[in-house]
């Protein structure tokens, strides 16, 4: 049976593979791609194989960075003021641009989850507390989620970290901006109650 | 503030100009692809690059192919047989899959639409002409589609080839297969009441 080119239908092989891209998107694109004349498919390979080459991840913190060393980890002005501990280096971005912290961060490049084969050494906990050491952050903030795994690698983190006597602080939990209590779970609730603060 | 570095950015705003992908989604296949050890990205621009390289369109009919002349005008067994006209090359596979027509195909890239712009020298019709002098089908079949432009580019189509005196005929439109009455149109409804056939 008729089929499109073998070198068509790898390109919609290879797009499908993309995440949330299923048959017929891969099959609309891989068109717009070969068909459209704004498309400049050239341009897109270059630029992935230009990402690839030039993207690591920053040796301090684990963010995304072209260099050795990401921007906010090469800033002397973050030195030594907070530093902020994330589970995934694509939760610094988000913290960033939320504009409340002025330190720096650590993507630890998980958490806890020892069903999942995920312990300490599968962490980067070890290069945290030689950091913590060397950098001596005014404070250190365990940004990490909210749930059964984000709360055991905190309590984890915070024994580690207790011995060297550093203020050590996490994210607040309780109702998110603009959530209405009847749409809250009831461990949002039951945690925003136990966190409640006076009135001012 | 702090922002992704510039080769993930502009792998970013690549993604985002594939048809059907939003930011949210530009972002996460962007991370996938340099994070996930299952992407192989290089791969991905490599095939990017060969499609663009080794696609082009039927000198006959427009279909896609590698070769000059794609592998249905190639085939012997199909000339002289019924032509189906389309107006997209996109269009000639999914009737290539029905399994119901053993011809060849001529897409036309487009349908008469004046306000756009579009007239009979925008479309392959002076091919299309050349081509049933040269190949002498059997039958010609308008497998157009069944809004305004296609009806008008059948009605001018028809006038072009009833001088050449072959068999002219036309996709059958009615209720779509599975639809129900409640959920057909009153055009739809109204051409499947007029095309009525003899319950046999």
């Amino acid at each position: 049976m008729l089929d499109y080119p073998e070198s068509f239908r790898e390109l919609i092989k290879q797009l499908r593979r993309l995440p949330g891209i299923g048959p017929r998107s891969a099959e609309r694109i891989a068109l717009w791609m070969l068909q459209s004349p704004r498309a400049r498919p050239e341009e897109f390979a270059t630029t992935i194989t230009r990402a690839v080459q030039h993207l690591k991840n920053c040796r301090l913190c684990g963010f995304f960075s072209e260099q050795e060393i990401c921007l906010l980890c090469s800033d002397p002005e973050r030195l030594g003021k907070e530093l902020c501990v994330v589970e995934m280096a694509t939760d610094i971005l988000p913290l960033e641009r939320a504009g409340a912290f002025q330190g720096r961060y650590h993507a630890l490049g998980g958490k806890l989850s020892p069903l999942d084969g995920i312990g300490p050494e599968q962490l980067r906990i070890g290069e945290l507390l030689q950091r913590i050491d060397a950098e001596q952050p005014s404070e250190i903030i365990l940004a990490l989620g909210a749930d059964v795994e984000g709360e055991a690698t905190a309590h984890y983190l915070a024994e580690m970290i207790a011995p060297k006597g550093i203020k050590l602080t996490r994210l607040a939990q309780g109702l998110p901006a603009g959530g209405g209590i009847e749409h809250a779970d009831p461990i949002t609730l039951q945690r925003a109650l136990l966190n409640r603060r006076t009135y001012s």
